[in-house]
């Protein structure tokens, strides 16, 4: 499971981040196993175009279904369900953000730039993008089945900057006058906030260099 | 069809911000003005709920028209599209958002302080924050009925606000380094991005404070 897991993430990944030829090269691989990964990565490459277009409520799984040009009982043994499915593209989203990020704590200014590399590349995936922020307001209704998800990853997300944040203070590096969980705050704000009007006017925003300057005002990192 | 409107306003406003007493005084009216005005303001409290619930796509005109005891038909005789009945919202959060800000750009740091109220007042109405969310996000498909709105706003916004950040600029209150145009995106951001982050953990996060200290970091407000 968690190899096909994977392969639906390189397959989604596609465009813009180089890993198109490892995915090509996986895709030949032959036998119903490789078929498996196929249509699983077709699924959730669907999936995430219909919930990046009108989110994840009125995203049907008859919709998706119908765009890798199956039944819905078809997709349903792939991805038992909506929230299943869902689950699956967060997943994703997720895995291909730590890659970007990194996993190393002990190098505070390195986890920031890796923040800004994220930026940049979300900039490749505009549906990616959108299908976070209409998913990430909705999920605020504590009704919604990725809310908990959602409750969750910004809690991790916050905390992870806060101890960068705390460790630029220790090396003397962050602004007077700036809390290490304030900073972590407005750093995601930001970077949410800055999807929204990128979307929205893809040539006038710059995510990237735009948190970069928002994190030269708190750190000094020169 | 103005006064209709600002009724309706008014009436979706009550809660928290001192207005619920004008609304019951103008509820008392008689006579069938008065009772089509009522009818138009629980039409868009409903609204409102429905679509901040679940978004605008999926929230239907059939459980709005559920929620205040009406046929779809009776409700369509108010507005007779959804999308109408989204600009009706629409429009009710913008001018309360103006009636907060003030519309005074001659000074430029009561422009900024106006900013931190509206974020306090935002704090007393969840409902609408959450459909200004999903809403905003949802819309950056060029697709969605509120794109040109959510367009047009948000350039108005930045605009505005790089104005005022102009304007403390030229009164030697801006930080060195920062530029009108990066603090007016970033200022919006901060601002929307603490609204998911609020939504998600209503106890852990002070919309207000924290968008006063990313001011403050950017502008000598003494």
């Amino acid at each position: 499971m968690v190899d096909r897991h994977r392969y639906a993430r390189l397959r989604t990944d596609a465009g813009g981040t180089g890993m198109t030829e490892q995915v090509a090269a996986t895709g030949r691989k032959r036998g119903p196993y490789a078929k498996t990964k196929r249509t699983r990565a077709a699924i959730l490459d669907a999936a995430l175009d219909v919930f990046a277009r009108g989110g994840y409520r009125s995203g049907s799984i008859r919709d998706i279904a119908t765009a890798v040009g199956m039944s819905e009982a078809g997709l349903l043994h792939h991805f038992p369900t909506k929230s299943a499915l869902l689950a699956a593209v967060l997943e994703h989203r997720d895995q291909r953000s730590i890659d970007v990020l990194g996993t190393d704590d002990a190098d505070p200014l390195a986890t920031l730039r890796g923040l800004v590399e994220l930026a940049r590349y979300n900039a490749s995936v505009p549906g990616v993008v959108a299908l976070y922020c209409t998913l990430s307001a909705e999920a605020t209704d504590p009704g919604h089945p990725a809310h908990a998800y959602f409750v969750t990853r910004y809690a991790d997300t916050v905390g992870r900057l806060e101890r960068a944040f705390d460790g630029c203070r220790e090396l003397g590096r962050l602004r007077d006058g700036t809390t290490p969980g304030s900073a972590a705050r407005q750093a995601v704000a930001v970077m949410d906030g800055l999807q929204v009007q990128w979307l929205l006017d893809p040539e006038g925003v710059d995510m990237a260099a735009e948190l970069d300057r928002f994190l030269r005002e708190v750190v000094d990192f020169d």
